[in-house]
């Protein structure tokens, strides 16, 4: 195994969120998941732009949100991802690039345009996404570089790209090219809605022990293990995979790595503005612990601090010295 | 005069702001005027992009900034500005309708793309725009609808907008059509640069009885007039317009109507984030106040809160609820 050059690699949608503050009647006239994400085509997403306030539009995607998160706290990474030829494909690459990230994926010529996730953000704090996939699910395993891949220390994978089927024979290939350097393998659950799709899959996968370090949330760890009882549920799922983190909103987090275990409390925030992308920069912080070596506890509060600071505005790219915020609190 | 069914349609550059933070190191080394406002080409435009940090993307242009506010506070709006048949045309389109205001201009086929505007804001809050107009120059007067102009009681334009031969064109139509309704036609001179070229036209509008109400800073007054001092300012242009607003950012704001006389002190704002469109938006709130019949000290004191919400976040739109925060100030 050479050095890595890189520190992680990630494979992830390539989405500019288009993001407005909502009042909670609009969630129910317009039949919304309340909190969660929902793929919608051509004519739905029309639909619920028209009825959305005036928007600011932030490059966001998930497995891209932890890397803008991993860069800001100085670690050294790549992007692979799908965007079109076209205006909102520009403006994710320049952000991304903006952000100290390498990004050579070649966009794709023609329609579908570039994905864009519409984000109905209510007064709490919550966002309702509601993703249009474009050309982001047409990423094709041909987009990778193998030699690239094996050259990070970690691979990350975000569940939603399980979904489509270009991304998904992608991810495979990706998983071997960075297992068979010896490197290892984290990949977030995403969603419940993913799990109850391809939940096999990911089953056998961890199984396979092609997974070094699993991301879920409490509602996800319930949808792959079918324990609703949390402590069960990390109990299932645990022993199967060498690093499992799993967070719980307000309730802070819990990791598990062989025979141990840490949890932190939630870090306080003066007051939650915009919810999205608090699991995606949970995990830039945890991954940034990671790759440096530090313990399980100093890497959960590094996800702390990350999902403090991005809950606290709008938009899911962090905003404020990331670096700064993390010192000051692990060091 | 029949009733005006409008209270303010502007025309004005459909613009989608570009916004990043930026160290002021990085002012200079772009060679940027610090504050100002640089029209630039499609090589600059890139040249900056590429040397800009992470962005957002949230809908601008000074005019249609002004009846954000205006919508905001009640006033039944329309706006007439060129975009582009393209993503940033449909962004700005959606952000400006769902803001409820009429914008019935068609988009324009092919090259150049929708203008953006690429913003600097330095730790101070202050902002450096680059705009690169595209589409939005080719404004033709073909595109005005002379009954809706007659129907609004007031027609606002904005200066930057008489830079271009087109929009030029159309905006002297536009005042022919509101002053042969009997409305009352409101300018802003947006920016020195903008005088630089275009002073002999603006003092050629006013000695001609065109301009009813005319907004400036104090750096466009002593442009405008050639007086440096202030008061000498005020007291040279004043008698020339029937409703002088001249603002002059944390000093406040004066304006003369005749033989009155009215001046505001700038309201307090926790932390001066981002001053994009604190212009646009006292306008605004003046404007509001002058169409329902207020105050001049009413109408500066509405600007004065506009002006305070805008600068306290990023971008030039308004975030809070604007109707709410006047209401509490003026009742």
């Amino acid at each position: 195994m050479s050095d890595a050059t890189l520190d992680v690699i990630a494979i992830g949608n390539a989405i500019v969120d288009v993001m407005a503050p909502c009042a909670d009647a609009l969630i129910e006239k317009l039949d919304l998941v309340r909190g969660g994400m929902t793929l919608v085509d051509t004519a739905r997403a029309q639909e619920l732009y028209d009825a959305m306030g005036p928007a600011r539009e932030i490059s966001g995607g998930s497995a891209a949100n932890t890397l803008a998160g991993l860069a800001a706290l100085g670690a050294r990474c790549a992007f692979i991802g799908q965007v079109a030829d076209d205006q909102l494909g520009e403006v994710f690459a320049h952000d991304i690039r903006a952000g100290g990230i390498d990004f050579a994926t070649a966009a794709r010529a023609g329609d579908p345009p570039t994905a864009r996730c519409l984000i109905f953000v209510t007064p709490d704090g919550q966002r309702t996404m509601n993703t249009f996939l474009g050309a982001s699910q047409f990423l094709p395993a041909a987009a990778l570089d193998e030699t690239v891949i094996a050259s990070a220390k970690v691979l990350y994978l975000e569940g939603y790209l399980w979904d489509p089927e270009e991304p998904r024979a992608a991810m495979r290939r990706a998983i071997e090219a960075s297992r068979g350097a010896g490197r290892k393998v984290a990949f977030t659950l995403s969603d419940a809605f993913v799990i109850s799709r391809h939940g096999d899959d990911f089953r056998a996968l961890i199984a396979a022990g092609q997974i070094d370090i699993l991301f879920a949330n409490n509602t996800e760890l319930a949808a792959l293990t079918g324990e609703v009882d949390f402590d069960a549920g990390i109990a299932a799922l645990a022993p199967k995979v060498p690093v499992l983190v799993v967070t719980r909103g307000a309730a802070g987090a819990v990791a598990v790595a062989g025979a141990e275990r840490a949890e932190v409390a939630a870090e306080p925030v003066a007051r939650v503005i915009d919810t999205t992308g608090a699991g995606d920069l949970f995990a830039a912080g945890f991954l940034a612990g990671h790759v440096r070596g530090e313990s399980l506890t100093t890497c959960l509060t590094m996800g702390a601090v990350a999902a403090a600071e991005i809950i606290s505005h709008y938009g899911a790219r962090p905003e404020a010295e990331l670096k700064a915020l993390v010192a000051a609190r692990v060091g």
